[in-house]
Parts: C-alpha cells; structure tokens; sequence
C-alpha cells in the first residue's frame, strides 16, 4: 500500500468513528509522518464558562492529545515495513499518551479553530510532539507537548 | 454568607451551566477550601479509539484541569472579606488555568470515575493543585498538575 | 546477589563516581524498588541569585532528576532474573529521562535538603516517578513529575 | 537609562555575580525583550554518569530555566516606566519560576552548548517562555517550557 493512501483511511476512520472527537466536532485534515492539523467549528457545548463565548480548557486539552497522537501514529505507520491492514492494526493499537502538557496563553475565542502537530522525538519506544492551537485570525490560544508510547 | 453555603451555590451553578461539563456528565460532589471532587459516569460518547472502552485522554485532562479549578475557586472564595454576590463573581472570573499537566497511569476503564483535587500552592496571583482520577474499584488511572491564575 | 546489596553498590558508586552530583553534594541515603532519598546541605555555590540564601531552580530540578532516577533503577533492578554485574550495567545504561516537569512551591530556604521519590507507573518501556523536595524544618519546597526510559 | 544598556548591566551582574551559574560556566550572550542566549563549554563537572561524556540532565534543566529567566527579566525591565536602579531591583526580586518542563530529546553531547529562550506569553502576573538546547553541531539536545511570576 503507497503511504499516503494508508494515512488517508486513516484519517477517514478516525474522523468517523471516535466517539468523542465527534460529539467535539473535531475534523483531521491533514496527517503525514512530520506534521497533522486537526479543525473544528465553535459550538455552544464547547463553553467552559456560564457566561462567557470561550472553549473550556479540557476542549483544548483534548484536541492537542488528538493532534498529537495523529502525526505520531503517521510516522509509525511509515516505519513498517511491508504495512498490510493487520500490522498497522497492531501497530496503532500500542499508542498511547504518557503524558500531555497544556500551555493556556489566550481565552478560547474564535469561529474556527485549527490545531497543528509535528513530531519532535521519534523512536522505537517513545516518541514526542508539540501542538498549537490557533483560531481562524491566526490569534495563538494554546501550546502542547505529549509524550507518547509507541 | 456562611462560606459552605456559597461553596454550595457556586457547585450548583457550575454543575448545571457549563456546558462542557454537562456534556460530558461532569458532577462536582464535593467542594471545600482544601479539597474536591467530582464524579461521572461512563457512556459511550466518551470513547477515545473505535473498538476498546476506554476514556478518551481528553476526558481524563477535561476532568482534572475542572477538578483542580474547583478547589481553587473555593479556596479563593475563602479569602474574600465579607463576600458578597458580586464579590463572588468578580473574583471567579479572574480564574484561568495557565497550564496543566496530565500523566495517564492506566487505561481509563471502568462504570464511574472519580477526580480528586487538592491545592498544593495558595498565592495572591497563582496557585497551583495537584488531581487524581480513579475508576469505582480504585485503580489509578491518572494523575495532574494545573497551575492557575487567580 | 541479594537485591538489597545490589542497591547498595549502585548507591556507593553513583555517590561517588557521578561528577555533578558530588559537585553539588548529593548524598543518596535510601533506595528501594519504590522509594528512594537524597540529602544535601547548604553550600553557598548553590545560590541562585546574588543577595539571597535561596537555592537555584537548577539545584532544585537537578535533585529531583536524580532521586526520581535512584527509585526508577532500583525497581529495573528488582525485575533482573539472576541479576550479575553485566546485566545490571546494560540495564543502567538504558535509563534516560523523558520529560521532567518541576513545581516549585517555597523559596529553596534551609540547611538541610531532603528529596524524596516514590514509582507511580511501573512499565517495560517507560516507568514515571513523583518527587518532592523538603527542608529541614519539613517545609515543602517543590514537587516534580519524571517520565524515564527503561 | 537606555533599554539595551539596561540589559547589559544585568547581564554583566548576572554572568558575573549568581553563584550557580557560575559554577557551571553559563554566560549569558543575548538578553533582549523576545529572545535571550546563554552559552556554556563542556566540562567534565557536568557529567551525569561515570561513563559517558554526557550531560547531567540538571544541568539541562538549569541552564533552559535560567535562559528563560533572563528573556523574562529582559521583558519585565522594558515595561517600567523611567527605570532606574530601584525599581530595576524592585522588579527582579519578584521573579520566580513557578513550574518548569523540561524534554530531552537526544544525549547531551557536545563541546559548546547554546540555550535559547523566547516569550510566548506576556503579562502583568505571569509569563511563559519556551528555551532549547543545541550543540555547536546544531543538534537538538532539549526543549523546555516555563511559568514565571513576574
């Protein structure tokens, strides 16, 4: 299988049937061994506060871990050799978050949200990314960094 | 006001309108100047891969990064003379989380879970807590460490 | 070997052979499979600035770093079948820190400096240790959070 | 006072007076308002194991705080309105790290070292910056993230 064809069904698995990043409305759009983004809309459940049109930190928190393991899961699918349904199967089902660690530095406000990914550390144990989370004015909400087992 | 009196109101405010937190089930179960708690169930929307009943590590960091935040609103309710309603409000929006870190122990499955939270620093600009989240057996499925404007 | 002896050679040697620590004056005086210590006094080339008797946060980070380390390699140790020197140095030679995250609470003020560590995630690939940092009086000077290869 | 002379009597008092630093080698080489620069040689006192010409992690984790500390300081000085020696000191005394993540990425090999730092959140109480560790090779040793009070 050609690699950018995997990450592809990939993507569409993920966006379709992950429950929560569905109730979130969270949308990869791009996903390649160096870098993922993941774009989702303002909604009102989203709201972290009663009074207040900002995304509750735990919004954040979520889509960072998700970009994150998105870039990550790319470039451990391009490390296989002779990938075939079964072994990447395997492969994914290894991943998960050691830990993640959220930088607030703006109010969650925006129509669009987009959240990037690239990969930092890779390796046969552990591999670690760094995140952002911008709106659609380019306006820099969030900064993250996830270790995770792989 | 009796202090466990406004800890009261505020627990059911926040419990019945924010959003996220409905959404997700959150339940604030305790709330004191040291110490709090909140609990909620499983239910399938909180899935965070397409074939194990697990929390998406989003949940994990969404309920600890609120856990945290609850003790610390107390906390900072507690050290306002004479409160009053507006006081109150004044004081809680000045509430943010600068940043948070999660560490996931366990894969977090279970039928209940609960997030504990105790501060670990009270300042004038900034404390930080530290928070637990554990399944209805026990088992310890992760741990964070949220540091706040106040 | 017993177990036990074993800790205690590594204890000698780490004491004695790693340059920075005897730079800084780090005693090991516990390890075990899922507590470990470290004691130093004072010492003026600790400052951290130039008119105050406070540690430097390097001081603090540095401590913390190795107690987190002294537990998480006793308990790779402990899970040697027939540990004999080869074994335990290929193993030592595996450990490297992942990610550290450092709180620091208290001004680093006192004589005496006790950091402690305890294991919270056990692992074949990845094992994560908590670590505090007290003075004398038992005052709480700083947490810390370390993810390490195993 | 002009700003950027500001900077260099800090920098000068700072290389020449913080106990740590100097214990350690760091000379701090750029201190302005978005970025600041330390430099250090490899000397065998830095060594974190009996074997390996290799970087302590503490050391690591000092040198990524104090070049965080001084792009903050940098930044807190060019706010004060008609600076001079007293409110310079004023200020500074209130700097203090309140947490610090640090991310090894490869072994600390090297003859020269170079810690960057750069401001990505600015604010009247807390500020964040994010540092990195290069060899004179241009290899990627360590990144890091930082919470200041300011």
């Amino acid at each position: 299988m050609e690699k950018q064809f995997i990450f592809e069904q990939v993507k569409e698995m993920w966006n379709n049937s992950i429950a929560f990043n569905s109730l979130l409305g969270f949308n990869i759009t791009e996903m390649t061994e160096e870098h993922a983004e993941i774009k989702f809309n303002w909604q009102d459940k989203l709201m972290g506060n009663p009074v207040q049109k900002i995304l509750h930190g735990g919004v954040t928190a979520s889509v960072l871990d998700m970009v994150g393991g998105v870039v990550i899961s790319a470039n451990m699918i391009s490390r296989i050799a002779k990938p075939d349904h079964k072994k990447i199967a395997d492969k994914l089902s290894k991943l998960s978050t050691i830990d993640l660690r959220t930088d607030f530095l703006r109010p969650g406000k925006g129509e669009t949200f987009i959240a990037t990914a690239r990969i930092i550390r890779h390796g046969s144990k552990v591999a670690v990314a760094r995140m952002e989370l911008h709106n659609e004015k380019g306006e820099h909400i969030a900064f993250g960094t996830g270790t995770y087992m792989v």
